[in-house]
């Protein structure tokens, strides 16, 4: 061991890098920027470091499961860890040493400082007509007068009472009918689907029946617990794309499909595995928590459960969620259904199907109530898919006068762009730089993350502000700071600040003249890099610094975005927009001015730029709660209008413009001589 | 060996009794009645013989299998016995021997002499408008100004060019979807169910579209595979109903579900695995059949395809199977869907469902296209089910004038009388006997069954015609006659002639006076019983005989149908049939004097006494054929008015009465000292 040291990621913030062998999990996480709850400080006594090793030595397309990359399992950790978790392969972080290289998941219970920008439920309104609807009954026994079969007995009982008509039923809820029925002593409660079909046959009356609403990203899976009778959101359960292993963008996922026989069905039982733990999740919070102790004698001891003191519990099964609404990028929607991305990937990149889906949850193999549907939304187009119409039902700009902007900012950029009128799409490859991915050290918004800065024009010394802490770092004192990398909102303050002192020229280059101490070139790589944060005032015993090509990435989205932005409003004739609204993580944190100044997008009274959270989360709850939602989001998949950026004659010119920093008025002007060369190498 | 007898049982025929051990399966075939083909006489080069066997001791509910009861396998059954069909459990009749307690299963195509009453489809009428209907396309491919989704373009061509609008599309059809548009160069064939959704496409013009129509028996499933664009049976497979092992009639499989955790399942999943076999057989039949050959060198063989000279070989895959029609009685149907049957066999007897249910064929797990639907055809009552609604439909009493008694005998008795005004159903459990089951020498209608018979009143003499041979036994050698048993139509033709000649009282008893040397005691259990044929005139080696207790079940079937129409006449307030319908294959060989003359039914002029065969499939077949009828069907489900029959206040009486031989015009007369007390007790 000693010198030894081994990779190791931890997800779901992707964090990486490598650690000397032998040190325990929170410790790795330490090293790496990752924050684990301990509570006790590693006293082995507070169990709330819990996460799920994934071991394995990395390939291109994930993890082969081979040796032990930790250490051996202690019989200590079984206080905290049951048999089948165990056999989940979770473990204590301040027991489990790292071994080898190994992937770590970090559940979110686990995590210290939870994420301050979640994928949290807004509140838009949605008037309550959700697709699968209850009702209570109760019928007459069936005699030798009225031998009718047990069916017709509920069916004619709900026309009577509810008007329901030619109702059809499930095989599986038909199998628990007769002894629901009898059960109840002929009182049941019956789940209808779209007035449609008997989906659910409960003796007596029951008042448990909640959905789900769930967001597929690319990165990230986010689900909302609803209850379908009161349209509360109970719960909010997210994860990462267990896909990600796969690769991280869109393309490198359709190409494993194509790659790889198999590839398909892979990825999807990989997203049905996570939507099936998220299921688990939502479940499982919505019983107390247990616990171990000794019973009686002094050798035996069982699980009970501890419920926090003034908390009610749900107490929820599978059976008990009784619909989902889903959406997701195109490739995201195809690979979960096990359709081929191939042809999205291809010009002229079109979807499988663009209209909703209703699939029962069992021909997925999600783990709900057996006779309960999945709505999966429509696809706009091969690149502004099922996730985008979630955005527009949530928000309907083509219910407004005003001339609206919407950007969906995620792992790619998805546009919008009109009113009542007209409504134009496009998808732009903004990567998931400006959300701190693909950035040395860029991280997710939790504690430590630098998320404003300023850099002094004359001596180029830096200040910041880190997520958890608030004096700036000139007046705390270096090891106050413990920062640990930065954040997707940080990280445009940082390249303005470059810009603004001169370290960073209008091409995106770091200025070779610069004297400060703070630049630099990389050892390793010879690349330019400008320190941020000296490793004393960082919780990962390293500088924190931003590298030339951390600058490019953000110079591509950025420029990618404008770029869109521009040529869609082109497209519409206009030179101005009424309102410009943000959806993602991205859209809550960013600073507007900022984003203004460095030509994210075009120019906007600055009021009129507004945040409208996960929208596409917001969508799917909305589809899930209303069933108009449903239609209007058919309707509107085919009546926005899909522009494909890159057949559009002055898409590169418009990008390479607007990749300088500041954004040009008018880019063209300037454009000759001023783009380096190696701008669009560097991807 | 030497002395040792095992047990052994034939299926489909049920046919079963111990055999010394070491004889080989035709051996034993031969000793109790059952035939096999043996073309080369058992010198093992035909390779006719084939047979499944299912080893095992016997319980009562089935087979335990555990050792092996039959010898090992020899290489010279390769010739003949593929890998798989020996993992089957395939073996040469002529090879294997019996070495313990065996269940042996004949294949169709391995019975000599095939039965003479088939479960053919009839002619009858049926408008071409099948529920699958199949359309062909061809779509402009995608451009970047026409970057419609794959679906989008199939769903808009069908609606221009045929009209269909609103399509849904199936999962696992969509997921072929852009592959078959592709390799088809744009051009497809679009299979769509009920005008609403895609359940199939493929590249280029297909013209492979088949249905089957299935009529689940409790004795006998038989399918009817259907062209769907020419409506033609193409081929017709039947089989006995894998459950048998679990009880002959309805009530023992009723009582199998209560008394064993998981009976349902395994019940639903021997007849699902029946259902698999029948539609392996249908497809395998449409392809040549395969023989082994050496290949060039000495060692090597292949199995190579030998077609039958003249014939052409639709050559199916389970895919081309786009669409089911079934029916079974109440008990079958729920079986079959696991639907609980316990209900159904508690008065007052509900079904769980009346109505017609379509489930997808994965969902039963049924091997035909994945996307297909199954139509269930719907029960009218717990004791008239899905098969007598069949009946209905293929015979349509609701649109005529004439007031009509429709029996089907099958393993239960189900009656309907009625005509446009009005239709009243009854069952009466007139059990097997009638079809010849139950008898202990009954058979199948086959060559060697005894079909017709005259008993001379002064000798007692036996004069008898075996199916198979135009002579008279009296015109015959004894051993040219080899008789094997007494088929259904035989019965009611020897319980005739031996009341008729006095050996058989008014009661059904025995007359203990008669001299005749063919009249004895059994030894074993000491009942009466009488010589039909002696030994060696059979190709069993032993007589054939009828007992007191094969007299006692032929009494109670009849007596249950007589009452049965009896009451249903009172019901009605009718004297007078204007015509009796006999369904099934006891309909097609009854003779009509006969059964008039022993009181089966009601008189009716003997030219408005017609046989309609298996009028069940026929009408599975016209609901797989027609969605018109698919509807009638739900209408006369619920329009038939159901008598419980063992809640009329008369049925006792009706019933005793019914009993005696032959029946009385009043049998209220007559009644008091003549029923024997034992008659009740016999069943």
């Amino acid at each position: 061991m000693g010198d030894e040291r081994a990779m190791v990621i931890f997800q779901p913030s992707g964090r990486r890098g490598t650690v000397p062998k032998d040190v325990s999990l929170i410790e790795a996480s330490r090293l790496l920027g990752v924050d684990i709850e301990t509570l006790c400080g590693e006293k082995r006594v507070c169990g709330k470091c819990r996460v799920r090793v994934e071991e394995g030595s990395f390939t291109k397309f994930g993890i082969h499961s081979s040796m032990s990359h930790v250490s051996p399992w202690l019989e200590e950790e079984g206080k905290f860890i049951s048999r089948e978790e165990k056999e989940q392969g979770l473990r204590l972080g301040c027991v489990a040493k790292v071994a080898g290289d190994v992937l770590v998941f970090v559940p979110e219970e686990s995590r210290a400082g939870k994420q301050v920008v979640s994928k949290a439920a807004r509140d838009i309104p949605i008037e309550h007509d959700p697709a699968v609807k209850v009702y209570s009954l109760e019928v007459e026994k069936p005699s030798f007068e009225d031998p009718r079969g047990d069916f017709e007995r509920v069916c004619e009982g709900l026309e009577g009472a509810y008007g329901l008509k030619d109702l059809k039923v499930d095989l599986h809820a038909l199998r628990t009918l007769p002894t629901e029925l009898r059960k109840g002593a002929w009182k049941v409660t019956v789940s209808v689907w779209m007035d449609q079909e008997v989906i659910r046959v409960q003796a007596g009356e029951m008042k448990k029946h909640f959905g789900l609403a769930i967001d597929v990203g690319t990165t990230t899976i986010a689900g909302y617990l609803c209850d379908l009778m009161t349209m509360e959101v109970v719960d909010t359960v997210s994860l990462m794309n267990p896909q990600c292993k796969y690769g991280e963008d869109i393309m490198s996922r359709i190409s494993y499909h194509m790659d790889t026989p198999d590839g398909l069905k892979r990825m999807s039982d990989d997203v049905i595995e996570g939507l099936n733990w998220l299921i688990d999740e939502a479940v499982k919070r919505s019983h107390p928590p247990r616990k171990k102790v000794k019973k009686g004698g002094d050798e035996t001891e069982e699980w009970i459960e501890a419920p926090e003191e003034g908390r009610t519990y749900l107490r929820l099964s599978r059976e008990d969620i009784e619909d989902v609404a889903l959406g997701g990028n195109t490739a995201m929607h195809h690979i979960l259904l096990q359709l081929s991305p191939e042809f999205v990937g291809l010009a002229p990149f079109p979807p499988v199907i663009h209209r909703s889906l209703e699939i029962k949850a069992r021909d997925l193999g999600l783990h709900i109530n057996p006779s309960a549907y999945i709505f999966v939304l429509p696809n706009e187009a091969g690149f502004v898919g099922a996730d985008n119409v979630g955005v527009l039902i949530a928000e309907e700009p083509y219910k407004s006068d005003e001339m609206q902007l919407i950007i969906d900012i995620g792992t790619n950029g998805e546009l919008v762009l009109g009113n009542r009128e007209k409504l134009i799409s496009c998808s732009c490859a903004t990567g998931p730089a400006l959300e701190g991915a693909q950035i040395q050290f860029g991280m997710r918004a939790a504690p430590g993350a630098i998320e404003r800065i300023k850099i002094d024009p004359e001596t180029h010394e830096v200040d910041y502000k880190v997520i958890g802490r608030e004096a700036w770092k000139s007046f705390s004192k270096p090891e106050e700071m413990q920062t640990k990398g930065i954040c997707g909102s940080g990280i445009l303050d940082v390249l303005a600040e470059l810009y603004r002192s001169g370290i960073v020229l209008k091409s995106g280059r770091f200025n070779p003249e610069q004297k400060s101490k703070r630049y630099r070139r990389n050892p390793e790589n010879n690349q330019p890099e400008f320190v941020i944060a000296w490793t004393d005032e960082t919780a990962i015993s390293k500088d924190v610094v931003i590298t030339q090509k951390d600058v490019r990435q953000i110079q591509l989205a950025k420029g990618a975005l404008y770029a869109g932005c521009k040529l869609l409003m082109g497209r519409m004739g206009i030179q101005q927009v009424d309102k410009v609204k943000i959806a993602g993580a991205f859209g809550t944190h960013v600073d507007r001015q900022k984003a203004l100044i460095m030509g994210l997008f075009p120019d906007c009274e600055i009021d009129r730029i507004v945040s409208i959270g996960n929208a596409a989360g917001d969508g799917c709850r909305a589809a899930l709660l209303n069933r108009a939602k449903r239609k209007e989001a058919n309707w509107v998949a085919r009546n926005v209008e899909y522009v494909e950026l890159t057949v559009e004659g002055n898409f590169q010119k418009e990008f390479m413009g607007a990749m300088h920093i500041p954004h040009m008025t008018d880019p063209f002007v300037h454009l000759e001589g001023l783009v380096d060369p190696d701008i669009l190498g560097q991807k």
